[in-house]
């Protein structure tokens, strides 16, 4: 300003004043009239200028991030362009309901033994190859390396594991008495071809998901001698036939002999170690190199399970099993329970995405079986056919369709859901049932990475919505904290 | 201007001049000098202000067309974002190439049974199923009205149809000609699992493809036998046995016998309906219906094929086959080729999706095969086995694992080409063979669309880019003709 005022009046004399004329305004200082009218047109056009630059600045980073941040969530990812799904998605928002702004990418399979480059941390790329199509399935090696894999084990064994699986669970009575069903509807339940009678593997697949206990058909048919349950000696149930056992007569028919490690359904020790923020620097560059792999919003990593590392000894197993369960219209997840208003007695972990890592090369035996992996079509029941049973990873780990060596640093990742078509989680995908082989010589280590997602998109916003107030009344409570402390110390 | 300067002078007398001054500079019509410094500065300010809307307004504008739409080529469609693929194009932009702007969408399967809704026509919804993964087939009912099935089948009549496969084509030796091969080169590529010797399905599944005769197993034993080539009697031929035969004696040998059409790849008469501009209503609506079906950018299907309607008589068949060709480093596409500076032997259609309609119902037979859709492997020797020819739509339709029933105004789509991961054309997908099962009642009426897609961004892009310039000029040209008559007009 007095630079400006300067420059005008820079070199030249003031001029005399001319002589007053009647018909003109006052002239007093014409120059520096002249001068502050310039600046004043200069300094608004300038203001005007910038403002409307800052505008449209703000309108072009509002454009970009509207198509790239959701608003209302902390989902910080949109890699996959849903329009369609858009236009399919005619759910009016109301009040308390979430606008979808959110979609899920799914990595693409495109064939088996297809190879593509990926980015997971700076300065380095990795190869991550289709293994199978049906569930999809990925194998990525060198993902840790072998000081990171040293990491991990110690930090799991300096915690310390527990046994997976201790005895046979109790309370499993709940769920019927829950659902208040009789013999006759637990029957039909129970038989699933609806052939009026129970097969040999429909009393072993529904055993196994309710005791843990892991049944062969051999083991089934020492129970039928023993309890008398197949009068007529068919080798199957009838109506009758079954309702004349009480529900718990397999276990305590199993108790009696007394159980076995081998026995059960896993046979392995396990920890957890928590990745967020504080935790060692290795966990919390897992979960960077997680989140970079399967990309997803971090937001969703984050508020994911923590790391479950698992120890087999030798003869250690984990018969095949989903990380997950199917999805019926009143099912809960239990990372998002808070969020939901139920008492529906269908529970499961939601667990959308499972990156597993091997943390050791296994000596003999060990590998990840797949056993219906890209099959042509999944039923049950013909698992477990002619005495030779596809989930008993003790025994027959041989005849399934794909199985996945224990290589030291290694990650395999897989989906245990579809895609609901609309960028979102559909049904559950039957083909991830999975299982860890008998370890025949050494250990094993692995680590487990499961990326939870309700496929109820309304229940995950609200719980995110719920955790994100959590957090912020929880940092509010510190900065009054430390305002009341500030205050003290200007008390004093 | 001429108004600005009238108001500087409005209403004021001009001031008499003040006596000069050594050290001053002419002071002039100081007033004036005033507001012209000050109509000079608003004016500057105005435009520059006026241009840094503007170049911030076509910032935005084309930052926004950049994410929609393809600025060097008229593809108009971007559904899917592919930005991590973008990252994954590491492909330097030189002069002559074309950057990487269009992404062709792949429709979701999620699951075989899977339904998902479409809009195709204004009004109306239509249901999408999925039938397999592996080829990504679909069946869309009452794609197709009663009506418009009648119209496009009396406008083939009309046109006028010709047999699909008159006689054993000519000219076949030319490839291995210019791929300069010798006999023993033939047979180590005619010997697909490497072990010595040619089986007899590995003779089939050559004969097959070369010319157009279909050999039955029965067929080969009697060639062999009559053509005394299997010295030994082992049903497989040595290097020797095969060295020792002519390269046309099968064709020869068949000739003798006289070929039925029966014995043929295909027994079908065809035409081609042309759907571009001005053609009949109803055919320019299918196209639009399959542009919105497959999601693709309209121009690449407007330069696609014309509508192949193909009529079997009862006893008519088409053998398992795949509609475009595997893809080598040096394949070029038939309807890119004027696009592509080489003279390469391997010459395919490049029919990315394959879109089928039934234009009638077939009272018995005429179903569509897909003998390996989702297989877990794919191993093009084994289809032939044990004197099952799975390829063979006469006799062993039956046996593979997917069949559509023919059923009036139903659309089949399926892709006969992968993704290459980075949303262009990848691979051949093997699992898309089909056939057309042998129509045992009835007559049977389909359509074919297929929209040609180069697996080579750069020739598809060059190729459009050649028809627009050509549709251009064709345009100036008539501009001209228009040109000249106006002036011949004026002269009269």
């Amino acid at each position: 300003m007095t630079k400006f005022q300067g420059n005008t009046k820079d070199g030249t004399e003031p001029l005399p004043a001319p002589p007053p004329l009647a018909r003109e305004r006052i002239p007093v200082q014409k120059s520096s009239v002249c001068s502050r009218s310039y600046f004043m047109v200069v300094m608004v056009f300038f203001h005007v200028y910038i403002l409307n630059v800052i505008a449209l600045l703000l309108y072009v980073h509002y454009n970009n991030a509207s198509n790239a941040v959701g608003s209302d969530l902390d989902f910080t990812s949109r890699t996959n362009n849903h329009k369609i799904a858009e236009q399919l998605n005619t759910e009016p928002p109301s009040d308390t309901r979430f606008t979808r702004n959110v979609y899920l990418p799914r990595i693409e399979g495109i064939r088996v033994g297809h190879v593509q480059k990926v980015s997971l941390a700076p300065g380095k790329m990795h190869e991550m190859r289709t293994l199978s199509l049906k569930p999809l399935l990925f194998e990525i090696p060198d993902f840790l390396s072998e000081e990171e894999c040293a990491v991990v084990v110690r930090l799991a064994q300096l915690k310390g594991l527990t046994e997976s699986q201790v005895m046979v669970p109790e309370g499993q009575e709940e769920l019927s008495q829950q659902l208040n069903l009789s013999p006759e509807e637990i029957f039909h339940l129970l038989d699933l071809n609806q052939d009026g009678q129970l097969q040999p593997q429909e009393i072993l697949t529904h055993s196994r998901v309710r005791d843990g206990i892991w049944l062969t058909p051999e083991n089934l048919r020492e129970i039928y001698d023993g309890l008398k349950v197949d009068q007529d000696n068919n080798g199957v149930l009838s109506m009758e036939e079954f309702g004349q056992l009480n529900s718990d007569s397999f276990q305590r028919y199993l108790l009696q002999y007394g159980v076995k490690k081998s026995h059960l359904v896993r046979n392995s020790k396990h920890t957890w170690l928590y990745q967020g923020q504080g935790a060692h620097q290795v966990l919390r560059e897992l979960r960077n190199r997680v989140t970079r792999l399967t990309r997803l919003p971090p937001s969703l990593v984050e508020l994911s399970e923590p790391l479950q590392v698992v120890h087999y000894e030798q003869g250690g197993h984990y018969h095949a099993h989903h990380d997950s369960g199917p999805v019926y219209s009143d099912t809960v997840c239990t990372h998002t329970r808070v969020a939901a208003n139920t008492s529906s007695p269908f529970q499961t972990s939601c667990r959308y995405i499972t990156v597993l890592f091997y943390l050791n090369s296994v000596e003999e035996g060990g590998e990840t079986t797949f056993p219906v992996a890209d099959n042509r079509t999944f039923e049950e029941v013909s698992l477990i056919q002619n005495n030779v049973d596809l989930l008993d990873t003790r025994k027959h780990c041989d005849k399934g369709n794909l199985r996945v060596k224990p290589t030291k640093g290694t990650a395999v990742l897989w989906y245990n859901y579809l895609s609901d078509g609309k960028g979102w989680v559909g049904e559950q995908d039957e083909y991830s049932l999975h299982g860890g082989c008998i370890v025949t010589r050494g250990t094993k280590w692995i680590a487990n990475n499961w990326i939870n997602v309700d496929p109820d998109y309304q229940r995950q916003a609200r719980y995110q919505q719920l955790v994100l107030q959590q957090q912020e009344s929880q940092e509010r409570q510190q900065d009054m904290n430390a305002d009341e402390h500030t205050g003290n110390h200007q008390e004093l």
